[in-house]
């Protein structure tokens, strides 16, 4: 289904070339300020257009706030956030639709929706998805900036995602250079770091931090892997090496190749993990491919601009997702109140 | 909370070191054939004690059937199973309470429940836990092999997970015999294959099978990464590099970077998946770490008999989950019917 | 939280003099045809103004498809349905508030929302948004016509449900018309039958048939009671009169004293329950009660018109949450496929 | 499935004539000091034996705890308990098995599940599944006591049930005299009264408290109906005689035709609902019904002793559910703490 969440629950809907994308989030606490302004400044970081390597198409992007809201304060009642479609151009899609493009949906949602899918612009599957759960989580944000009381004191929790890396190479500007010569699209990695993070969010086993935070993050198309603090690097350490030693009554540890999580369950120190992005499905590069009507494979280009790189438009969405667990997992364990 | 999965849904309880250990399989279709020897094979595999780098730790591991089992057929009802704990010395564990083990839980789980949390032998966050996660992978698989009636014909749906490295070396004896040598623990690389899987199991984002795989990987003690397909190698390449031509109208691609999931949903090619594992947290080395009731740090070494690589326990329990989500899947996406 | 159902689950949002209520449908099989005219009868059923027990509120009630419909048929995508508020005059409200009235949720929400609730005309609590849930309702009704493939063959299954008894009486304009006459609202009686139903729907314990059927009905605003077949007559029956004694191989029972369901399981007879509807709690009739700004009862009338009987509304509402449940149980059972 | 709760979650298992049937609660809270003799009371009540109206079956029904219990305290990790089953007969039920017995959901077991079942004694149906119930609403009792800290102050939560009516007579002797004569089962009235309960508990729609109780009412065994506060009645009534004016800034309401709860959620005084049970189904009078065997319906009797009037059971039965129902709310709420 399209929803995430437990007490702080996020429910997804739209299509990239319908009437609208949005999103409808239940559980937030009563008397948290909210406008739509509030949301601006990560839109805007999601959207394509600004940078070398993120696409052109410029919605508006302005969240209309549909429920939930009155007099500038959340109600406790589920918010519906709309944003409507407008620069769509759907030929561009039906003239491809004869080879379903590697990489993308076309071909698994023809088989399981029966042809009945909307297949402009990847429909139901496009990143344009993404536009509501990033509203969202500015909304567990801010939730998580006014709303933590941990120990009776604010928190001063910050969350912050940055790609580390593109086409291999760590200096962004060169690996995105690499694509652009060789006209293709390319992967990169993302890092995101929490800080100020209380001890006790997670369960041992299913209800991990970890599961719940991998859980949500491949929901975020073009990611292929995650991996916490040392990650795959610790398959190839010793115990002694990988070991955090605890220094003090706090929980300090004096490495963290955990990142922040022992046994499912934050333990205070820097919660820390990476993701792969892959590059670009649409690459501007000429393909091989099968042609449904056909039965054969042919030589194919995507028309139309797309990212040559859309790790780049990941930290944001990254952020928002892990405060979207952040905000379930402290309203879970009581750090956050219903009402504000 | 202790549960997993929609249809097919598992619920795991007991300590380390209590009376037993145990899990509720709820949602097992009627009519399965089913005996406690069906689950023999996959405990002897997660069980110690026979190859160098694990555990002598002998329990019996006979599952004992409590439930949901009539005339040697499953009844439709809930399945529980339980394991005794027979081989548990508590002493052990009692004189190393002062210090809280680095890379285990006893710190987080001190902090989050209280101090109430049964603390010998790890409690409720051992690897013992698994026991009836084996035997719940057990049953799914029978489920997946008899039941499996996917467009009308029996589809031969085969799990394998192995070891591919370990300490960075993929000459497994060698990487172990480093570690022995070391008189420490180490990591190791888990990837499991499933080929013969229906196309269409999962959902775009939130209930993507990349989602849910992730999710129940992380629930594995010790997991610190996942990656599917190519995954992070996905983030240097191109993206005409990585994209998969479809090469005819069963889906076949001819590269398999996306590791058999596309949009989140399966797409026919082989299911391709891989985990990090990090050292064993018990090493036999000597640490230095905090003693809770100094208030400072001290070298200590933890006593008994512990696995050096828990990486060589997990292919059986990466099977385990990976079975119980499909299914799971496959009974939500009405693959596998009610009554068999 | 807002939302119902495992396997076809709707989720409300809005509030009745914000912008809009709506609701999201998820889990919907794709291929089913769809469009607005297709809920109309139904939401003109809802709406008042028509007769002389229900209000002249007059919103053109029209169904806005904003996500999961493309080409006139479901595309198994989340559908998100709106309507807007168009004929609301906030200011009685605000006029009124110092008085919580009473039978409606003006305190409670108060005490429990910390004053950030949307109290303009029940805010979140309204009946209006029942618009929503019947406009799932018909989609559910027009799934379990088309989609019921139970055995093989198309079921006949039908919803009915209607009003039996206003203030007592089972001539309804006489019933109604003692509520003009002491001008004070009045309640009523709500019978639902359902033919057609297959055998095995339901589960004993939690997921019964009859669990799900009273949970879904409570969230009928004004609801106070339910009961299945005789009901509470049945508490004052032997059992041996009580008994349906089996006819046949199909499962005819003689007599339908459990109202179709058995063991939380439908039985293949008419399922039958019955709702009580409390009095509309806006009497014309002058009241006293608590004035929240002087702390002390008073004297009041509520302004404006409002329905006398809220009961002759209840009908269609309680067929689309019928229609809701068993389009869920019949997705969990395999009865209904994910295409059409 | 057979669990119920979101954050305080109970899963039932077992079959009345197999080796055991036991509970597993989920979520209940670090710190609760519980021992098999908190539980022994009402286990003792639920048995049969005692009285007139109930069966002889003596079980010791001695709870064995099996986790989630470490030095008297619960640990905040599942709790597994099994009721071992000693005093069974199957002989008994393989000879009646030619006839599906009215009332009782052989029929309905035997079609749903493919003959798959474990038929003897009711199976997973027998009533002997609310042992565990029962033991769940001690704990669930025990919590509310101990953990309630709402506004800072322990709140004198009580919750009672008792039968009102036998046989439509609320002389409960006579009631039961009349079925004896009669040698004939009969039904009867539970109410349920809850006073001390905080304001505020339960949700407008689907997860309103009168849906949560009525959803696990009907998980109870021969129950057919409920109502709240004026229930059926209210159906009868004018809307100024069915309001209840609020008289102070505490909410106390003149009159209770609400039964305590409004737009779903608790208003702070006494909660009250009555139950209607049906007569037990194994009636000792000789019946008419099918023979699955010939395919026609043929006269015969239920052997063995049973309970006259199984609401006589009930109120322990309900107290728990409700119980269960109110921890579960609470916790959501942030009413008990996680780590008491």
């Amino acid at each position: 289904m399209n929803s995430f969440g437990m007490l702080f629950r996020i429910s997804i809907f739209g299509e990239s070339h319908g009437e609208c994308v949005g999103i409808t989030i239940d559980g937030c606490p009563a008397g948290l300020p909210l406008t739509a302004e509030d949301m601006l400044p990560d839109l805007e970081r999601r959207k394509g257009g600004q940078g070398k390597g993120t696409t052109p198409r410029k919605e508006d992007d302005y969240p209309l706030i549909k429920s939930g809201v009155f007099n500038g304060m959340t109600t406790g009642f589920p918010i519906t956030i709309l944003f409507e479609n407008k620069n769509t151009r759907s030929e561009d899609y039906d003239k491809q639709r004869s080879i379903p493009r590697p990489g993308h949906a076309d071909w698994v949602a023809h088989q399981k929706f029966g042809g009945h899918e909307d297949y402009r612009g990847g429909g139901h599957f496009s990143a344009r998805l993404t536009t509501g759960i990033v509203a969202a989580g500015a909304i567990a944000k801010k939730l998580l900036m006014l709303g933590v009381s941990y120990h009776g004191e604010t928190s001063p929790l910050t969350i912050q995602a940055f790609v580390t890396e593109i086409g291999g190479d760590n200096n962004l500007e060169q690996g995105l250079q690499k694509a652009i010569d060789a006209k293709d699209s390319v992967g990169g990695l993302v890092e995101c770091r929490v800080s100020g993070l209380p001890v006790g969010l997670g369960e041992p086993y299913f209800d991990s931090l970890e599961s719940a935070l991998a859980h949500i993050v491949f929901a975020i198309p073009a990611v292929r892997g995650i991996e916490f603090g040392t990650g795959f690097a610790a398959a190839k350490m010793f115990g002694s090496e990988h070991n955090d030693a605890i220094e003090d009554m706090e929980g300090t540890t004096r490495t963290n190749h955990a990142g922040g999580v022992v046994g499912g369950i934050s333990n205070g120190n820097e919660l820390v993990f990476r993701l792969a992005v892959k590059p670009t499905s649409s690459t501007p590069k000429e393909q091989n491919s099968l042609n449904w009507e056909t039965g054969t494979t042919e030589d194919f280009t995507i028309k139309g601009r797309h990212d040559l790189c859309v790790a780049l438009r990941a930290p944001v969405i990254v952020e928002a997702v892990t405060a979207i667990v952040l905000a379930d997992f402290m309203l879970l364990h009581q750090q956050i109140k219903r009402v504000l």
